[in-house]
């Protein structure tokens, strides 16, 4: 199980975090043996929007060989809604069976077109901006739709981890997790659109 | 503003991350303007528990001059209390007007003495050990008694971040930062017992 994590200047480092702390937990808690994540990037460096600094393992890796991609919101995700090379390289992922965003993330899948069709979330300020990408903007705090999970604002990061960790075993080991993080309540109350 | 942010070798990234994300939003949504993160170690390398590296701003600062001193939890919190020359550092905190720890990290407040005669919660699989450094262990989200917040397990960082931003600025803007992350349910819902 192979895992890209897209990391790019001024992400939050809540949204990759919230995330990933429920992802590596399938392989700590011997749910996902093979797991691996690899943090991507298009250029270096990557820090958070507070200067903390991000590890990158591969500049401009092919997806298209990765199981999930996920990408992280961030003050850094608008400049790069009209990057075209980046967009180029976020659309490698267009193979990968199963995609996620949080936050401002799901703006840069919609920009390089990976939202066509498809209905998605953002941060509760950017749906407006959404809308640009897909005509199909829903609120919630995640939106699941052909293979493409979107998530709202940052602490969504937690409850969007924990729904891919569903997805990838059962709601039952999902749960687990999530009791293990100390948010069962938070994860079986948040509003989860499945389509 | 000087908050200090203890960091070790192998802490949970979470645990870290989701209190600061809430503090640094104090600067960033103009309440404190002067707010200021300082990453301390005792030695480096740091890295979580995934080998994620961590940045490492001083280290073992004397750390009585600062106004908020935070501990986040992790599997390196465990081998830090038998090591005498780390918790005498901590203890260096001991004038501090103000201090907050999650999950494990309220076991380092504890070994370095800095628990007694205060209520204080863990990770709900450590309430035993925390029974050794106080004998007033509290099941909870956050515990405050007298200057000292823990937490719980590693999502309770969020409502541990959100519960130092009220004690720092007000119930109103705790709610709107609260709102900003996209919780104000699971800030307002949680299990705080203040003493």
């Amino acid at each position: 199980m192979q895992i890209a994590i897209i990391v790019y200047q001024n992400l939050t480092l809540l949204d990759l975090v919230g995330f990933t702390d429920a992802i590596q937990r399938l392989k700590s808690m011997k749910m996902i043996n093979d797991l691996a994540l690899t943090y991507c990037a298009f250029e270096e460096p990557v820090t958070d929007n507070f200067g903390f600094g991000i590890q990158v393992d591969k500049i401009k890796p092919d997806l298209a060989s990765f199981d999930v991609v996920f990408v992280p919101g961030g003050l850094g995700s608008r400049v790069l809604l009209s990057n075209p090379e980046f967009l180029a390289w976020i659309r490698t992922a267009n193979p990968v069976p199963l995609m996620a965003a949080v936050c401002t993330g799901s703006l840069i899948f919609g920009a390089a077109g990976l939202l066509e069709g498809k209905k998605a979330t953002t941060h509760f300020d950017e749906y407006e901006l959404l809308h640009q990408y897909t005509s199909q903007v829903i609120e919630a705090d995640v939106v699941e739709d052909q293979g493409m999970v979107t998530a709202g604002a940052v602490a969504s990061s937690l409850v969007l981890g924990l729904h891919i960790c569903r997805l990838l075993t059962s709601e039952q080991d999902a749960l687990l997790i999530a009791k293990r993080m100390g948010l069962p309540d938070i994860y079986q109350q948040a509003n989860v659109q499945v389509y």
